[in-house]
């Protein structure tokens, strides 16, 4: 017998790659300006015309030996004393190197974490809307994913997580801005957040971490992102470059420790030997030196704003209810009627692909990924007014 | 309480960093050229000419958006398609691009692999002398590590794998050519471990794979060395690009699925699940293409065949006993007196740094790392005879 959990994990694609899948064979069918694929977030900007120069300096200019050999398993010392030093002077932060844990992205930063701190039979609570993918890596690490459901406005529900909070809560993972509804979790939320885990710590003696997972938190259209590192001290910050960067696929971020937690080296010792014991070695050379680089730098996201404002307004002259996105490239639209796979199946027959809320632990929503060419926003609003006429809307 | 397992694992070096470590402090405090430091398998050739020139090609020629993006989680469909046509080519397989999944390096393909396979409590046997992590990568994925004693010349011992085998048994990791010994497992003894398998499984019902971890596979010096695919059906091909290319930082290599093997689909899709659990999202975008145009190329190596031959003559002349390696950069030498811990302190003295081979499960003999300059061999020499006349070797 193989180990039938992963089996079943590679053989069930996730509702988002299962509609990526039939998107692909729709667009050779048809055409592919005929399709309107909101399906995937992939960062359709490029990268900075600076990563590639500054690429093609490294590249030319470093000695290979040192440039493509192995850094250390946590990353290249310079590389994380910039990192941190960046952080410091963005949040007010006390970081330094010794914080710093550079990994192969997001994904890698939350599943590192998660196996740094959960034992068999943990819990990790996250709020809904969130991620499906917390899930995956939460059991594997042996842990139990526990979804609080929504708050006002798709904000945590804090009250929920008073409740909910126990002598199993290993951690508590956020994502703002949150994939897939695009709200901001402000200074206001992530203090009540802190307040109320700073309140259970101490009256319960236990130890509970906050997973702050920011890989949207340069792509903001209202101000800066705060950070929850800010607010609460057991936070382990998740981050990655693929999005403030477009560099999706090779695999670039880090996990920094917050150093005014009383076991930082503790915890940084487990990062470190969760990375080792997943068969992290370290992560890619080359684009560790370029972060270091540019990687205070953004792709324009300006195209990502656009989309989101003739999508927002687009959809609202139509009658659809929506949530206007803060941040990230998704937007949050309201399903007319009870079931979201059936608005999605609806949508479909118009060639429009979103994702049902269902797999993100929310009903009655579908996630529409706005980072598209504004062409094809454009193209797909008469699509999106067939879907409305056909509900009725106005 | 945090994962104790993986924070002992991130706070306890392994016997090799440790020693890499002492040995840059006392580098600071004596001077780079008066330490002999053989501690690492780091690449000291650098990347061939072509890798040079082949990603500046592919970053100034390539759409940023196509190039840096995600590719499927198993890698672009293009490269694993090239890659399977060089081993077919190669080895007389019937690869096709559906058996390739690119990952972030051998440890990431052996660290998969065991985690597509194994449910708790199986056994992964090995033989020794082994690759130390193989411990940390079968208990992390909920496996035990039984390490088998040498046979003769440091080859497999296939009759102790006869006694080994039962219902547990899930797989049997192989590493040739081999770290630490240097020794190749040729295609006889390739053959007997395929044997004594398919014997065990045809009169028992059960299922054992064969992981085969071969990232040292081009560097020999005395014939290819053969791929266990070739003889055995249920073998994963464990790969990586970090010696044949000297790109160890940069995370890029293969698992192959045979797909003789009557499961494989099934097995591949164990392979994709196990990557997305421990959170692999794909293998860096820019490294998959340089492999797919620069992959079947290698760096110099006659400089490892040179420090080979001057070190195995110079140390058999000095009176010690060692094993000729047949391949990677490695060569086992045997401690004059029982405890090698004993034998590397006294080498320590000398200021020449090599690895008690305890930690690779075989006692009295040590590890001389020789990927290092020629110059380092040349001027290690005196050091070593002050070590063989400690001993009276002559």
């Amino acid at each position: 017998m193989l180990n039938e959990r992963n089996v079943r994990l590679g053989q069930v694609r996730s509702a988002i790659r299962e509609l990526f899948e039939y998107g692909k064979k729709r667009k050779a069918e048809i055409g592919e300006e005929n399709v309107y694929d909101f399906s995937l977030g992939n960062p359709s900007v490029p990268a900075p015309e600076e990563v590639k120069r500054a690429l093609i300096d490294i590249i030319e200019n470093s000695d290979p030996v040192a440039l493509h050999g192995y850094t250390s398993a946590q990353g290249d010392y310079g590389v994380r004393d910039s990192i941190a030093k960046g952080l410091n002077a963005r949040y007010s932060l006390s970081l330094d190197a010794d914080c710093l844990y550079m990994t192969c992205g997001a994904a890698a930063s939350v599943c590192i974490s998660l196996n740094a701190l959960i034992n068999n039979g943990d819990e990790v609570i996250t709020f809904a809307p969130f991620f499906p993918e917390y899930r995956v890596f939460a059991e594997n690490a042996g842990g139990k994913l526990v979804a609080l459901p929504c708050g006002e406005d798709f904000k945590p529900n804090v009250s929920a997580l008073k409740g909910a909070l126990n002598g199993r809560t290993k951690a508590v993972i956020i994502n703002s801005p949150n994939n897939p509804s695009g709200v901001v979790y402000g200074e206001g939320v992530l203090r009540e957040i802190a307040n109320t885990l700073n309140e259970y710590c101490a009256a319960s003696g236990g130890e509970i971490y906050l997973i702050s997972d920011e890989p949207y938190r340069e792509l903001t259209y209202a101000g800066e992102s705060p950070s929850a590192m800010s607010f609460y001290a057991r936070t382990l910050m998740c981050y990655s470059y693929s999005k403030s960067l477009s560099l999706p696929g090779e695999r670039i971020g880090y996990i920094a420790v917050n150093p005014a937690m009383e076991n930082r080296e503790k915890v940084y010792a487990a990062v470190c030997g969760a990375g080792r014991a997943l068969g992290y070695v370290c992560a890619p050379s080359l684009f560790q030196k370029l972060v270091a680089r540019v990687g205070d730098m953004t792709a324009d996201f300006s195209v990502y704003e656009r989309n989101r404002d003739m999508l927002y307004e687009g959809l609202k002259n139509l009658g659809f209810e929506v949530i206007k996105p803060e941040g990230a490239f998704y937007l949050f639209v309201k399903s007319p009627e009870p079931s979201a796979e059936k608005f999605a199946l609806r949508a479909r027959e118009q060639e429009i692909l979103i994702v049902p809320s269902d797999s993100f632990g929310v009903e009655r929503y579908a996630r529409i990924s706005y980072c598209v060419s504004t062409q094809t926003i454009e193209r797909s609003m008469p699509a999106f007014a067939r879907l409305a006429e056909s509900y009725k809307l106005r």
